[in-house]
């Protein structure tokens, strides 16, 4: 073995007055073996664009200039193919060869008996090759050459030859027509890639391993050397793609979300994160902020993700939204891609196609009517910012003029429940109501809109501009009862809005909806499907039962941006807005609907309600933990119960009992959340903070509400002994 | 060659008794070498985790089904690498193996003078084994065994021994050192990888190619003939993933963008493009949505890119937002995939952070006073939706008590110019101000606010509640001079809010800072960042004098969200806000400021500059096209020229010409859009379409704008000589 390959330096006329001078090196001769410090000053060059020889130079940590050399590739007349690649692999050194540079260059050929096969002109020459390759052997040849320019100015080239034998097994008609048909042999000297395919019958080989594939790193090494050079001193770190190592990162916190054994989230306060970042390109953007290395932007990114809170994991149970579907992260990266905003028709044709098939098939399941020309509603940055769209709506259908002239200070009313979102105070302030507009409608122990108390409301209040019906309160998932509300608002013409930010995602169950009778009846709603629905943050459609008021109440018609005079204008849905631009997510619940399909969509819901019957059942069986309220649909609302309170009575706790069990829930939460086991959120109900267990990850188990369970007791438990111990000043009453 | 390769049959004594019998094979016997209709039933089984086993057989379209089998590793005594090897493979296919199942199991170690080296356990006899194999040959041995059960229930496993012969250079101790270092050697039998850094020394081969580095395909297609199978019939379409498919092809769009050979559209109306979608899965989600399959969803996810507007395409320049930075769009990516609110610290710690970096940075560059505790000010979905804030803030200083009580009906005005941005008219229609609060301040004809003009209405107006100056009209990017409105909002007391969109990225250039000049003065700003800046939709900020206002205006305290017990609830920014849920907008806006740095940041604007000064100079150069106003900051306007009415004077049209040349823009665009060779907006100034040169992508050179100058003159005369050929009736009047 090795007899095959040969080796030869060549030194051809070129001259480079400019020849790069080492400091230290004043003579002509070639830099001495040792002499790495003039490395320092040269560039590698990859004069060939094969990527398989830039990912051998890699994994030796090289990681050359890639810049392919063109050369007249015609061969000499009588060259053999052994001369021929060691001449083409020289041409190309030479030809990107300069002073300040070390130029390494390659090429390969097949050869027949001596004849090069060099690339098929087409399918039934690679055919032919093949046919001729069968059941014998024959030769890759390549060339490898290496080029600098001395330090007298002259070009120096060494190379080499890299022959390997290959031993191609019997070819049937069959396995050659399917090679042929697969396209492999397309454009590949000798018809053939050892690599791919062809391992079914190009199998043997005898010579260099790496070679065969692209290039013998054990010939490249020998050609530094006999320059004097040494390949390992041209290793740099590996050049970093912020862009691709980032993308690569997030794809990978989506496609493998933490796990049970890894932390909810590695707390850290101001302070801590604040160092954290210190050590990386810290928080702060200064005043004379110098652009990252790459390096360190991909080690922020990473703790970024380090120090995120891990909504994807499982015992993620803090918020309304948790475990968003890895294809709605995606189609939410595909609409930031695309970056276009959802204004008009002619920067968004596919968005506004796509947004009104969402629009129309979530309209559908509330049962609206058809809506025609319009749109049947409007996707908008969140469900507060939705809501003020459909009061706004309801107020230009009570005062059409006020659009235009403005409140003449006319008293208002909006009747909530007193569970319902705190958005509508903060919406009715911006209006200009005044807080003082939203009324409270008593509920009942679970939250649900007591509807005497709302027939009270009607009679006592002066003119009444919605009713807001919740479906699915924050705290306890409570249903107010639509279609009695609805009768309410038909007799008195009041605007029925339903807030079914949460709980209209109970509409794709047809096992749940049954909980939202009677929305069908509403004139607006509200439903975000980045809550139970799995998608992400944002993802909220205002749906309208009559969507040409959008146009009514706020179209402006822009001339700068709304022209008439453009094709399709009557298409863009920037003009039913408040907001101008608005990101296109639509696609991502498109591209989620139809990934799921309608059964998948409701299995979401199924499943979540299954966990929260089971979670349910399992507090109802335990003594250690109780409901204050059991919390309907996917929540359930429990605290944890002070052995001598067991069993337990709420009505019978004194007022010290009850403060001191305010004071657990928070405690608890705090010792989950440093040790990372468990976010869970919790909230005063009937005066006691109470963990709200709330479902909605697909990855949660049955087996994870007892885990949960245990987590809620244990630190509940170790919070309220240590309440107990440390706090002698404010002696709970004891407890039984 | 291939005597060192052996291959042999065992049938051990397995059985089972629910074999698969297919139908047309009653007999005991193997499948027949054609009895292919049984492969159907048959899994194919890769008993192996390597990723290169699985990756060669991908390479024949063979996708198994990858279930490593853990079995006994240890030899026996006396036993030979070869045999080793193949009884290991054996035992693993029969690990795997049951009645369904066809399994392939592999199995390789390294042997130096017939001694198994296997995996070192420390880098110490890492060292001494890769001493021992240096110069001079040793052989790696595959395992290979394919079992499958026969129609009588025994298990029938064919096994191959494959071996390579590997020849070692000399290794020098450098070269050994630096070996063992890279880790490269750990946890590999022999201590090398032959496709790793060890190429440098492991070089020449005798064997199988793909063997020495997993799998002989050839062994492994005559172990399937032993059984009567064919390989390929084991072929199935590649599995795709759809979530990491479409993430690539996200990323595609963002790393290489359209080139200029490339469409900006491939324009398509609602009706083609429905048709289109019909071809995938089609745009309506129906009443009974089947799920995609994966491939069709991949398709529907290709034809929303082939379908979109390429905004980062270098001829989009249709509108305030183009080329986004790719790291905008990553870092975008990553906040969808952490999929958390910017409501509470709790679930953003590290958003909140950034959130409030980002904010302070833009808050110096306006010249704010520092903050304090509060951050400067609030990332908001979208410029229409921060400055509702921003004047619900003016209303609350002005009448502290509205938040509460609502509006008396007093009338109030909000100033802003009448090139100003249409979302003053949409806001005062929503806070119940009424589009007639807004009252139109004359420009001059650039677009900037006439003083004298403001001083008239100021004096003429009842109680005023903002000033909005605008830095960056839409159309001609006009700045407001904003010293000498903060000198009248100052002596009157009233508001000033800066409608920064636009311009606010002046700020990011100490040459073009000037135009925003005053600012400082401001009591709001308003400033997005997906704009000039290179964001994606949407980046906007909202500053604030005297940031405290966000709370007192907006804080309602929501007990079940802020919950003032928990650990750092001082720093949850959701109840600054109108908007609960937020996309955590900052976290992009800050990873392509540290990557750019403020140097960075600047050179977009100043070359968005270059190109718009550059066009001007050009426009006035030539007689073809001419400006309608010039423009100011990134922004031309033009119209080009019908032969008669060169040189252009606006002031000598008459009506006819007036009306003719407004239809040239709309006709030349919708022909450009149809081509798909660039998208351009037009707006009508004085009455007459112009085309709107917009420049920031930062793709665009200066050739572009000869381009694109081109390009607006062919079709706009292409439109000229169209209308007059097309429309007799409506015939322009003679034009020289």
């Amino acid at each position: 073995m090795g007899g095959r390959s040969g080796q030869k330096a060549v030194a051809p006329a070129c001259r480079f007055p400019e020849a790069r001078r080492p400091g230290g090196n004043a003579g002509g001769a070639l830099l001495g073996p040792c002499q790495t410090s003039g490395v320092a000053d040269l560039e590698l060059i990859l004069a060939s664009g094969s990527p398989r020889r830039r990912e051998l130079l890699r994994r030796v940590g090289v990681h050359p200039r890639v810049e392919p050399a063109a050369v007249d590739e015609t061969p000499l007349s009588s060259e053999s193919a052994g001369d021929y690649v060691e001449r083409l692999a020289q041409a190309k050194a030479m030809a990107a060869l300069s002073p300040t540079r070390v130029v390494l260059a390659a090429d390969t050929t097949v050869a027949l008996d001596g004849v090069i096969l060099g690339k098929p002109a087409d399918r039934d020459e690679a055919r032919a090759m093949l046919r001729s390759l069968a059941a014998r052997s024959h030769q890759v040849l390549t060339g490898i050459a290496v080029a600098v320019v001395g330090t007298d100015g002259d070009a120096v080239v060494h190379s080499a030859l890299d022959v390997t034998e290959v031993v191609v097994g019997e070819i049937t008609e069959e396995r050659l027509a399917w090679y042929i048909d697969s396209g492999d042999a397309d454009d590949k000297a000798g018809a053939y890639g050892l690599q791919g395919a062809a391992g079914l019958f190009a199998d043997r080989i005898e010579g260099s391993a790496n070679g065969v594939i692209g290039l013998s790193l054990a010939l490249v090494d020998r050609l530094f050397a006999a320059h004097g050079l040494d390949l390992l001193d041209f290793r740099s770190p590996a050049p970093i793609d912020p862009v691709e190592t980032i993308a690569a990162r997030a794809l990978r916190h989506v496609t493998r979300p933490p796990g049970r054994d890894e932390p909810v989230v590695q707390w850290a306060g101001p302070a801590d994160l604040a160092a954290d970042f210190a050590r990386t390109i810290g928080l702060e953007i200064t005043d004379d902020e110098p652009p990252a290395k790459p390096g360190d932007l991909v080690d922020a990114a990473n703790l970024v993700v380090r120090r995120s809170v891990q909504t994807n994991h499982p015992y993620f149970l803090n918020q309304n939204y948790a475990g968003a579907d890895p294809l709605a992260v995606v189609g939410d990266w595909l609409g930031a891609a695309l970056n276009t905003t959802n204004a008009t028709f002619e920067v968004a044709p596919v968005f506004t196609m796509i947004e009104r098939a969402l629009l129309a098939k979530m309209a559908r399941l509330v049962g609206f009517p058809e809506s025609g020309d319009h749109p049947a509603g409007l996707m908008c940055a969140g469900a507060s910012l939705a809501q003020l769209h459909a009061l706004q709506l309801a107020r230009h259908r009570l005062q059409p003029d006020l659009v235009t002239a403005g409140s003449d200070g006319r008293r208002l009313r909006i009747l909530v429940s007193d569970s319902g979102h705190y958005a509508a105070e903060k919406i009715a302030a911006v209006m200009g109501l005044g807080r003082a507009s939203v009324v409270s409608v008593p509920t009942d122990a679970a939250g649900v809109m007591d509807v005497d108390a709302l027939d009270e409301c009607l009679s006592d209040e002066p003119e009444v501009l919605a009713v807001i019906a919740t479906a699915g309160t924050t705290v306890t998932a409570a249903f107010d009862p639509i279609d009695a509300i609805a009768d309410r608002c038909e007799e008195h013409g009041i605007w029925l809005h339903v807030d079914a930010a949460y709980g209209g995602a109970a509409l794709l169950s047809p096992m749940e909806r049954h909980r939202l009778s009677g929305i069908e009846r509403a004139d607006s709603v509200v439903w975000n499907l980045h809550k139970m629905a799995g998608l992400t943050q944002q993802c909220t459609a205002l749906l309208v039962r009559e969507p040409e008021r959008l146009l009514t109440t706020f179209a402006t018609g822009a001339d700068y941006l709304f022209q008439p005079d453009k094709a399709n204008a009557d298409l863009d849905a920037g003009d039913r807005s408040l907001q101008c631009g608005r990101r296109v997510d639509a696609l991502k619940a498109w591209l989620t609907w139809k990934s799921r399909g309608d059964v998948g969509m409701a299995a979401r819901i199924d499943h979540a309600v299954a966990l929260a019957d089971h979670a349910r059942r399992r507090v109802a069986e335990r003594d250690d933990v109780a409901f204050i309220v059991a919390g309907d649909f996917t929540n359930v609302c429990l605290t944890w119960v002070p052995p001598g309170l067991r069993p337990f009575d709420l009505t019978s706790l004194d007022d010290a009992q009850h403060a001191a069990l305010h004071t657990v829930a928070p405690a608890a939460k705090a010792a989950m959340q440093e040790e990372g086991s468990a976010l869970i959120g919790y909230q005063p109900v009937h005066g006691i903070n109470c963990f709200r267990l709330i479902f909605m990850n697909p990855a949660v188990t049955l087996d994870d509400v007892e885990i949960l369970l245990e987590l809620i007791t244990r630190h509940s438990e170790a919070a309220w002994r240590s309440s107990i111990s440390s706090e002698p000043l404010r002696e709970p009453t004891p407890l039984a």
